[in-house]
């Protein structure tokens, strides 16, 4: 529909930015790299040397070596896929140099037989692959601070990524091991020097979840795992653990560092909302963004993500606004769920200020939540876990600011 | 089903492949890369060192320099989608090192409205994303050798990688212009060397054709275009014009010398078979492979993959028996059309030498030919298109090697 309308205004767009009359011969002209053979073959390519800023943002604990993030740079990204080497990390305590031929992945605990892999012995089982997003349970979390925090959008939101993930069901590796009746837990532990541990309910580790061996159809990144890494999808980032080590069947979750003190949320109520797994439904505006400023009244694509831990995403709502009014945005093909949705609204821009907000909907018919919606709801203790609608200010000189509204 | 049947066969892997019991004191202790903080943050990540040999292998021509292709290794990647790094290159005078701020895109000759594109420009038109295969239209030419070339899986059938390619609709584009009515053709021309020139029938260029900006999310590679690539769904991969720096409309075709000279193929009947444009239905099993071989009897994953210029793929069929008797492949979801399909089936090798095949089958009912088939209709001098049937030979020691069969 929002195509339909942008064709009907026909040149609308060659009457705002001037498109050069093709009569000029400077543009007929050959240009400098067309009078030479270019560059030669390579094994492996890399970006253009002019997309050197596109870049993950490094964000590190100076008190703890490898401890910290590294954004995914969402304002500068089209499409739904990451490319790996801007895959957002999430670090304890580094990236360990793993030897893949040393590396066993052990299946142990409430089992009828524990059993070790090696990375060969997980390539000979059916593999099944997932294309869908990775997104850190702290993602966001600037949204729970008093003030709008002025920054990038990629700096607030850009702990989340999307990518084909394949490996083995863990469910197959489990049924090879025999699971003990009503064990209902899998405890994940990584080979990293933090041993990074969490609590997997046997339900989830049974349906979809992965041990994957292969990102984008290479062998998964070190920094997102290598040699092997759990995805379970649409659950938060901390579930899927890198540098896969351990999985321990028992009969009561870890209740480590991770699912406690982290990436669990103080209520009003003075409780903890814990393993809270699925991802809610989520979208932000990645364009226009606070360093890209609208150059002036006219046609722009507004475009951005959504995503959903429940599945599909169904609709994104679009208000040029600040809330008042809501049209429904395109969403880019294919749709799958659990995975990141490209969405894009043809906004014509009067010049006036005004803010610009996106609402996510997916098939459980959740709605993606207004700021003050959740903060009722979750109080302003909480630090993990934030989906509320975002909002941005663009005023009279188009410049993009962050606000609440 | 195959998963089914696997599943049935219990620990019918652990009969085959010794796995160590837990008890190995061994594997519990830790590894040394959890005794100190592993490496930090990257910018830009790239694989482990450990996967070196991952790598797109060079065929360059030493008579002209940047002319040759580099094959994506198919044999060492898992699902559908191809990491940029490795997208396979075919160039016919090197990668320009193209000024992406000083680069325009021409849309000129029967239009009412010649006009000029900066990137800048096409970044404000309304996105498409097409995840789908670019195959080069050489691709597996191997096959009309009069005997099975002996040599790997990927640099016979390397010339096909498998992206999310995002950029305008070319339609919009000529919409802008103002195409003249009858104007039948559009001709492409890229800004490397040799000016490389392809017609694009109106037709087409109208349906689902994209200037792609983007490649798995970030810019297109230098190698593939960088700024900007003619992205033609499920047509040959010469159509898809890298560095793209001229639409020009005209009522006949260039007759240039990649559509003519090359990439046409010299018939029985002394015609030639020009402008074919859409790729046949093909699937080629990428494992097992020569270079590894079958390590004895029992389960084994035979995996490969699938493709059709003209739609969804349907179904893959695999014989294990020389084509004698054919089973259904299971298909890694999504399935999506013009795009690669990922098809596995659980094998259980008797130890006897036998040959391994597999069938496509696309939605318009089109199913991957025979050798003897399709040499019967194309004869012995044709260079390109070539998507019969693979055959390979496993020995009685589990080596594999190419053969007609």
């Amino acid at each position: 529909m929002q195509r339909r309308r942008f064709l009907k205004s026909g040149l609308a767009l060659g009457t705002l930015t001037p498109l050069a009359g093709t009569s000029a011969a400077m543009e007929y002209a050959r240009p400098p790299w067309m009078n030479e053979p270019g560059a030669g073959f390579s094994n492996y390519g890399q970006p253009s040397e002019h997309e050197k800023a596109v870049i993950r943002w490094i964000s590190a604990n100076p008190a703890v070596a490898g401890n910290g993030v590294a954004w995914c740079p969402l304002h500068a990204l089209a499409g739904m896929v990451t490319p790996n080497g801007l895959h957002f990390e999430r670090h304890h305590h580094g990236v360990p140099p793993i030897d893949p031929v040393q590396h066993r992945l052990m299946v142990d605990g409430q089992v009828a037989r524990p059993l070790s892999f090696s990375v060969e012995d997980l390539r000979r089982y059916p593999l099944r692959s997932h294309l869908g997003f990775i997104e850190c349970g702290g993602n966001s979390s600037a949204g729970w601070h008093r003030e709008p925090v002025q920054t990038s959008v990629s700096y607030i939101h850009g702990l989340i990524s999307c990518s084909e993930w394949c490996g083995v069901p863990l469910r197959i590796l489990l049924q090879e091991a025999g699971v003990v009746p009503d064990a209902g837990w899998v405890i994940a532990e990584g080979a990293d020097a933090f041993a990074m541990q969490v609590s997997l309910p046997m339900d989830k580790a049974m349906d979809d979840t992965l041990v994957a061996l292969y990102q984008n159809g290479e062998a998964v990144r070190p920094e997102n795992g290598y040699p092997l890494r759990l995805v379970v999808p649409g659950w938060e980032g901390v579930l899927h653990v890198k540098w896969l080590r351990r999985l321990r069947v028992a009969s009561e979750p870890a209740m480590a560092r991770n699912e406690t003190a982290r990436y669990s949320d103080l209520m009003p109520s003075g409780k903890a909302r814990q393993f809270s797994f699925s991802m809610d439904a989520k979208s932000v505006i990645t364009s226009p963004h606070s360093a890209a400023p609208v150059q002036g009244p006219g046609h722009w694509q507004i475009s951005g993500l959504a995503w959903s831990g429940r599945g599909r995403i169904t609709r994104v709502d679009v208000s040029v606004d600040g809330g008042r009014s809501w049209r429904t945005a395109e969403l880019m093909e294919p749709v799958l769920a659990k995975c990141l949705t490209r969405f894009q609204y043809d906004w014509v821009w009067d010049g006036k200020p005004t803010i610009l907000q996106s609402r996510a909907v997916d098939e459980s018919g959740y709605v993606q939540p207004t700021r003050e919606t959740l903060l009722s709801a979750r109080g302003h203790n909480a630090e993990f876990h934030y989906n509320a609608i975002v909002s941005w200010a663009v005023d009279a000189e188009g410049a993009v600011e962050h606000v609440y509204a």
